[in-house]
């Protein structure tokens, strides 16, 4: 697992994934659908089309936005055919050269039978022991990306056909995995023992999607039907869709993150709008940790749907306090060294008329390091706020993620080294209060709770409770700081 | 003035400027300011500086984003010197080759004094014939902008230095404009009798900055000083800063356009906040036009503070039942002819959970052919939305603008063809409202309307009272449709 | 094999290999290297370093020129270490996507013990049946390259070393081959058993060199030391300089082909200088066929040097009567359909006022199908050339080559379809002759002819007498035809 | 004028025309034309094209080489039409930022009858003078081109349609000039008083097509027609060919090192072959400066001819003892400091074995600084020759050149520092030569010398002795030093 090195932003996701069979022009659907999914995956973007004209297999990777590629002809051009895979990733750190291309997925090879392409949303907690034992045998890695062991696994299954060989390199491996494979007839969606990873099957007309979030479903039109479920096994041809249990359907420990941070707002799971639960969180925490303000106001954009449920809850006004610039992206040369520190102005800029002399709330989504917080601060200070009450709506972030989110090691979070008052201190606000990781469950769903709750999460990064042992790597945490405030 | 090709996007405002003398490496200020003024034109981008130790002044034009430009080392590199002019604008239609670029601003010439740069936001009205003498006499026109023409008038005046040679041909202008222009050791900026367009000074250390909107003061750390006055010029340069009165000072005329649409909801125009005015605007439209209905939702992002301003003054709880995708940029190709219609969801997505069952008041900042309020409606409409109380945020939108902002033919302006009632069924909606045009003056501050109002706007799109008779080209609107409703 | 598509070109060599190993900035040697042999190979270049420092290696491939992306700092930057592995090569017919970077060698693989870069001239006999054996066993091809067998016999051989698994690998390939690897510590030189493509040693410093030709030797300032033997190996490390001979020492087939035309006049192969065996062709041809004329002229650039030739033996005249365009590359868009024809004149144009008038001997390195001759012989012809005497510096080539040079099919061979007088005829000039495979013996330094040869070549594209049976692929021709005039 | 910053290599022609009026599709004829001009200058290229269903002149400029640029499909299809002009050039030095393509011909600009484009082979000794004078009356230049001074001057003409213009402009204008003129409908091209710079008239079909040289003519398939004249107008339009002689016809001075290094062999100027004058200079040589030697080789390409012809009279046998890296392009990263003088080898290598022991005769074009003598004396030395003769085919340049020719100042040039015998030591060979002014003459066609001539050329930068009196700048220099030897 790969470590942030910008330990002031969020907590990123890895991946998404976009498939689609039966549609003329598959790869043109999987461009939106990417583009709906961008949020999961800035830095790279692939596609693979199958041609059955040609009979040919044909795959365009790209790093950068999937706007900034598949969005022109000459590229798309390249991609016919009714079956198409995507993906869009964070890019590998610190590789030189051409190397970098090579851990894009969606990861393609040549098995007997035919062509396959993989894509993967997770992270394989035992991908380096299968490595080491692959190679010892002979077999040839083209990237860095654990998902090649589940390719490699296949092409030397002794099972006659994809589907038999896929059931056989899963059972092998261990971690967390929203897998899409695709031949030149077939796409197979499938997810791990405790469904970590989300992944949702749509219609389209007469064919069928799969995606990682159902927001990229209604960017091109198509009809929910239901998600993976844990260790199930969908398989979609022309005869339609079957499902197979090949794994053992273990404890639902779906990633709370995805609800707090990672999916778009206007994406459901199980049932729940990602929006919905949100504006609850911020509604648990006018509860818990109520403030004597004048405004509440969101970190933009992802603090505004806890933010409107602070002030829906407490009765403070809610206002854009803050602006975000609409024409962010790339990194941006800032002027010289003295004016170095007001990189966060580049994003965001204060609403100088209405924070003046106020009492203000504001609400982000968590804290990483503080570095943020600090910054916003300040502003809303320089500003003329009277008084900043900093609300998370997100427990503290005290456990890496070993299941494929790119976070600090725990050195790094600032909630592992001390508690939210001498935080206060540190960022400069008057108060700062997490949600609890009950209130958490709550604005989840669950009335009682995490203690009780039906639902479980895996909730690892607040807990340290992590669902899954790993064979690979760093020893596991033994107890978990307490993290209540 | 060129006409609005696409016509359900929103009014287009045709520039942006942004000037500083003064500080090291200027031109690093210059493209922050620029970025920040990225929403007042998105086609084109340029910056000129002067560099005291080569004696040169360089500059750098480009059709794109500022960001995809003047964020590369390698670009601003060129552009050495304390004292840089920067512009954005939108691209000239139908030119081929490389006569696009040519209109890019900042305008350069060399006098016998030597070098200018000129900045223009605005629109001459009367530019052909100023143009048509010019060439007449010998003038080579490079461009097809309006400003080149007083470059033109400045080249060929009789008086000694640039500020002469500037007055002299700004006598000779009618119009709307905001000035900026620069020599080796002065920054000059001037606005017309009106003050229809925006221009402020604002003090950056010992330096100085204009700039189109106070966001780029913020952006650079800059702290506002005034107001280009109407008529004024303001000079600065080692000094200090003096002020003149070259023009008269007419009627306050500014464009009230900008606080409805054009300006960042972080900026203020005349120590009002944009963010405030909308939120009242929508305030007020609550009052005039209220709805039995669950949920107010803007439509994304210029419908947000006047729907949160629709929300606190009805009690009628705020969502966002509408979603914006966060990676919108550059058109997108659409799958195929039969999604052709589904462009929209590009750009906005509807929160599902949110909004099926309820009864849902829209806001939208203005309506200019209808067939973004249609796509919006039909979406959550389809969603399962019960009924949808469109409200608009400005009156109806019936007279084109002649003083620099992009706007449809009279024909082609749906609130020109129908009204209110008829357009609520082409649209498909339950009931549409605009604000009235009282209701927008009190928001803006005039507690009496438009009719006592103090601060007086032009406000000729909504009323076709034109502040400015036209030398050019068509004939003046005699008698302004009634607007009412 | 891939067939040609642009018949009336020369054939092409496939592939140029330079690998360096010992001497700091290797990589900024390799883009020379690659720089010189880039006549074998127009269409994408590779290079692979390793880097010590980050224990790391590095590869940048691309299509195109190495002096369109090596001369770059930002490319070679990428690159640095004191052992680097660089390959030109002809790309891909047909592929769409990403996939025709793929081929582009030296192509990278980790084993066990670490990385192997392997770059590969020539053309295996027995891929395609070795490609399936291994698919089945589960080795994952990411290449149509012939070299990636080698790649995957070696990953799954069970010696420990680099060394012994190649050794192990070769033993199992059939064809012509001339491969250099590179490991961290070392470079491997091997030949296959006749010696069909070329390869050379040299010493540059401290340090050793690979290269297909002399020519690359000279541009980096390195010393000639030898050929790598027919059926040898020779490892390369820190201790110096160690030969092998793992495979049998057959009979010495070197391709002729490579005098003819191949390699650039400036290298030698055997201590035999290109340029003058050209020369001699000329002055042989000029014994075998005279000709009545007043100007030697050759088809620059190949043809020039049996020109002098032909000029020094038959004391006509020596002319440059046709030009070629200074600034020749990519092709050229033409004008219109009327002017299709005109191709040839992009490159050649013709000495008008020199062949007006003349009886001319025009001499070119070989004909393939025919149609540049024409164009060729009507440019003069139009000019006021009295009359045109062909003289082709190579026997009529009637069969196909497999091991590694891109020929069209028999059928689309002039000389396979008819006799030299029914060619004079068919391309319009006054007589057409070939030098004979005796007369090409001679010029290469037998002085009895092909019969009597002490060192035997390849010269089966002549003769249809091929030194290796293909277990791949069609059937192998019986009955050469008789090419004799 | 510019001056020279890379000494060692050759002096530089400043500009190549081509205008074609008459034909479908002008532009692509134009781009064929200007690519066999591209020897003419290469650092920039443009195309103007006047679109008549449109009504609209189009234009493309562009750094860099014309393949790289107009051969792309989606650049020519910005330039429709039947009448298009362009213009190849070398870039000016210095310039940061976008400034340098506003010098990229042909110019173009607006006047009250309509658009007019100009492209400019020459360098007009007044231009200083009439650009203050020009600036002062509130002209902008827009270029730091000479030939704006053109444009502006027809721009304030009194005259009422364009031909009387640009003779009105003409008359006031000095130097020397080739000047191309196009309007919607006409295509003008005049020469200066003296003919210097070198321009034709050809005929395609019912088109016309005004060029540099004739080996643009050649490429398109167009035939030669006549010379402009001095002081000659020739106006084009679809009623025929007009000519007129609106300047004095002076003296022929046409410029001499148009036959010994600028034009392309293949061209022919005043009926007299390129090729064979240079080929005529090498015969000079030989009988002037003969040498005991075994080989003559030519330094490659420039000095081909003149070996051949030295090879002729000496009976010397030729050969390309140096050969051409077939390659070259762009400028190469060398590897590292420690060979940084290898800079030669990668246009030029050794024929080891050819010059191995034996005494040699180089021949070159030219000698500007000795650098490039010196590199390729030591190259062929360590190669192994036994002695090496330079044989240089012009007379010494000591002189600099005001007429549209980069060129060092004095101080930088060999010729003008030491005689030749220094200069032989200075270079380390065994004898240095240089071709005679009256044995230049010769070849060019006048049997005794300059100096009882028919035919006079320019020949100031190897006499002094110039034609044309400069109004601007340096002073004249007022003795010639003795330039035999």
């Amino acid at each position: 697992m790969r470590r942030s090195r910008q330990l002031d932003r969020p907590w990123r996701e890895e991946c998404g994934i976009f498939g689609i069979i039966g549609c003329a022009d598959a790869a043109r659907y999987a461009a939106l659908g990417l583009h709906a999914l961008q949020h999961r995956g800035q830095e790279a973007c692939g596609i693979v089309a199958y041609d059955s004209v040609a009979q040919a297999f044909n795959n365009v990777r790209r790093l950068g936005y999937v706007r900034d590629h598949f969005t022109r002809e000459d590229v798309i051009r390249h991609l016919p055919g009714r079956i198409a895979l995507g993906h869009v990733r964070y890019a590998t750190a610190g590789r030189k050269g051409d190397t970098a291309i090579r851990d894009v997925q969606p990861l393609f090879a040549e098995f007997s039978q035919g062509g396959v392409a993989i894509a993967h949303n997770g992270n394989l907690t035992n991908a380096q022991l299968l490595r080491r034992n692959l190679v010892k045998q002979g077999s040839i890695f083209q990237s860095g990306s654990d998902t090649e062991c589940i390719v490699h696994l296949m092409a030397r299954s002794r099972e006659r056909d994809v589907v038999g060989r896929m059931k056989d390199a899963l059972r092998q491996v261990e971690g967390a995995f929203s897998i899409v494979a695709m031949t030149r007839s077939k796409m197979i969606g499938v997810r791990d023992r405790h469904g970590i990873r989300p992944l949702v099957l749509g219609s389209l007309g007469t064919g069928h999607v799969f995606a990682s979030e159902t927001c990229a479903l209604d960017i091109v039109g198509a009809d929910f039907i239901c998600e993976v479920g844990r260790g199930e096994m969908v398989v979609v041809n022309v005869d339609g869709v079957r499902k197979e249990q090949p794994l053992p359907r273990n404890s639902n420990r779906f990633c709370i993150f995805e609800h707090v941070y990672f999916s778009r707002p206007d994406s459901q799971h199980a049932g729940t709008s990602v929006y919905e639960v949100r504006r609850r969180i911020g509604a648990e925490l006018a509860k818990e940790s109520p403030a004597d303000a004048d405004l509440v106001c969101p970190v933009p954009d992802s603090g505004t749907p806890a933010a409107i449920g602070y002030s829906q809850q407490s009765n403070i006004p809610f206002a854009f306090g803050i602006v975000r610039s609409p024409f962010v992206g790339r990194t941006f040369i800032e002027p010289t060294e003295q004016i170095r520190n007001m990189g966060v102005r580049l994003k965001l800029n204060v609403n100088r008329s209405l924070v003046a002399g106020k009492r203000l709330v504001l609400v982000d989504d968590s804290v990483v390091r503080g570095t943020t917080v600090r910054k916003i601060a300040s502003m809303v200070q320089e500003a003329g706020a009277k008084s900043v009450h900093f609300r998370v709506a997100s427990p503290p972030t005290q456990w890496p993620c070993f299941y494929g989110v790119d976070t600090p090691e725990r050195g790094d979070l600032l909630a592992a080294q001390m508690d939210p008052r001498s935080m206060a201190e540190f960022v400069g606000v008057d108060s700062l209060c997490f949600v609890t990781i009950d209130g958490l469950y709550r604005a989840c769903g669950s009335p009682q709770g995490r203690g009780e709750a039906e639902r479980k999460y895996c909730d690892a990064c607040f807990t340290g409770d992590y669902p899954i042992v790993r064979a690979d790597g760093e020893q596991q945490p033994s107890l978990p700081m307490d993290t209540s405030h």
